[in-house]
């Protein structure tokens, strides 16, 4: 059995000129897709969360500006670049926190620059959206390679968040970790926090172990100190929206405790992102941005309303936390792994592979 | 404003000969009452959680003594306190992890052997449970106004599960501390997590502050690490479903990861409960019995199926996780305020209490 047997979902597709995405609210009830074919599709898509998950945010960004340019070319003709701009800064806003989404429409506009202004760029941007997205692929490959050969075999592990194939192109990242540590025979038993408000572990990551075969075990974000200290796990592997230079982590909220439980017991933590995720110009997570998003996601659970109404009840629902660079055993990128990432390790693994 | 206003809501009540239990599931939906007219109806309530919280099940479990009294005595005549066996037992089983149920129970014992069996033992019995229940009322004030003692004004304080009117015979306990704390204007902000699986904070906290306008920002569980390290909390204040005779804390799950949060951040630590929570016969926390619940609790929030069907997606979900003592900077009884809870500490109060 191999990795790739556990691969079979894909969040986004290209396909008869247009992005589709499949709309990741409605999972695991419905599997519809979402086609978006202009940029301002892509921006609302990417801000309704119809798509999430850092890599697959940049993945989707990249088509997006592939399809800015084609409808500046299409109304402005050899003034497509400067006619693009809005659209490029409508994607910019969508999300954030994920630094991937700004990383990848730096790349599009680097290469549209490259562009003759005479002719249609859609060609070479689609080609460059294309590379975007292989690359990653390519990359949860790798980091579900080097991230599954620091795991020893009978280990249990317990991710959060969904950081599989619906939030990259291909494998995921940390469930791409899990993946081919499952594929190679090292777990005995894979837990899933289920992580409200959104429930990305109870409906998208089971959904996607379920549609691989791997037995899951969903829990209670609150239970996962307690699952940590009755000794049946041994590694927490989770994604990344940002990653500052001192190896702070933004991720999913819920990521701090889970640190900060991990080390109290000793078990060992690993953060699975692919370089992109490292934004080198922001210095620690204090200076990360962290999205908030509305009351209702919280006072709301699988779309049906919990929570009493009336003007004093209200929520705090900040989409991501910062786990400081201490608590990170490992960073695994598909560039290479730096154990206990500090400003030293994280400045040599963005050198090394600049 | 006395702390008296801030309590308009009961879990229990006894009328027309019979135990009238707010049904908790259904909160804040709809304000239902199950009528118990025996002690078998009692015991199907407690273990499907009706009714909840610790002291709560045992001012129930008194009732429900009192109803197998009644049952007896018309069925058996003399033979009464033979009879009542049987129910007892089914109202002992009825939750595994509050000690109060056992304690109330054992109470509720100790009167019948006083009771001559040629007399119905229902009326001295039933004067027993309303004095179980007239005793948690008053134990709430002194408990609330105790633990409010302790909270600077301009305080942020952040609770878990429902320690209210809903889970006690009164005010609440942890809830109380908190609705004292609040008449007194000694609280700037409220914070409740939602307290997944079973979202009491969201459903049922929530609602007892809303009916008391007391605001409240609810949050997912996960967030709170996050919330401590903003600097918005200075207490975190929860109850206790039992605690061992070292000062180990059995509390609703999501509890401990809350305290190692708490310590990481300098953030106090306030557990309150009725002396009935401590039990001296448990040794330490891992005597505690912890209940696990079956994992449709999990896979579903707010009673809709989330997670996707399928053999190899499960749920790890116990109720409980035991806070080491040495997590909690105080405990309040009714009986009194142990700084630095320990074997010591814990003696003391329940030989002067005894």
């Amino acid at each position: 059995m191999t990795a790739s047997s556990h691969d079979t979902v894909r969040a986004l597709e290209w396909a008869d000129e247009a992005l589709y995405l499949l709309d990741q609210r409605r999972l695991p009830e419905a599997e519809a897709y979402r086609c978006c074919r202009d940029a301002p599709a892509v921006a609302a898509a990417i801000a309704e969360m119809v798509v999430r998950g850092a890599p697959a945010i940049g993945i989707a960004a990249a088509y997006g500006a592939a399809l800015a340019a084609r409808t500046a070319w299409r109304e402005h003709g050899a003034g497509w670049a400067a006619a693009m701009a809005d659209d490029l800064e409508a994607l910019r806003r969508s999300r954030p926190t994920a630094v991937n989404l700004a990383w990848a429409l730096a790349r599009m506009e680097a290469r549209a620059a490259e562009l003759p202004a005479g002719e249609d760029p859609t060609p070479a941007l689609l080609a460059e959206a294309h590379a975007v997205h292989a690359e990653d692929v390519a990359a949860n490959r790798r980091m579900g390679r080097s991230g599954a050969g620091l795991i020893q075999p009978g280990s249990g592990v317990l991710t959060h968040c969904n950081t599989g194939s619906l939030a990259t192109g291909g494998l995921g990242t940390a469930l791409g970790v899990i993946r081919t540590a499952w594929a190679d025979g090292r777990l005995e038993r894979v837990f899933a926090d289920e992580t409200r408000p959104w429930l990305q572990g109870a409906r998208l990551t089971a959904w996607e172990l379920a549609a691989d075969g791997i037995p899951v075990a969903l829990l209670a974000d609150g239970a996962a100190p307690a699952l940590m200290r009755s000794g049946a796990v041994d590694w927490v592997v989770v994604g990344a929206d940002r990653i500052a230079a001192n190896g702070d982590v933004a991720n999913k909220i819920g990521t701090y405790g889970l640190a900060l439980a991990a080390r109290e017991h000793e078990v060992r933590f690993m953060v699975v992102a692919p370089a992109a995720t490292i934004d080198p110009q922001t210095p620690d997570g204090e200076a990360i941005p962290i999205e908030t998003r509305g009351a209702e996601e919280v006072l709301s659970a699988g779309g049906h309303r919990i929570a009493p109404a009336g003007e004093g009840v209200g929520a705090w629902n900040p989409v991501f936390d910062v786990t400081p660079a201490g608590l990170v055993d490992v960073l695994v990128t598909e560039r290479g792994v730096v154990h206990q990432p500090d400003a030293e390790g994280i400045a040599r693994l963005v050198a090394e592979g600049g």
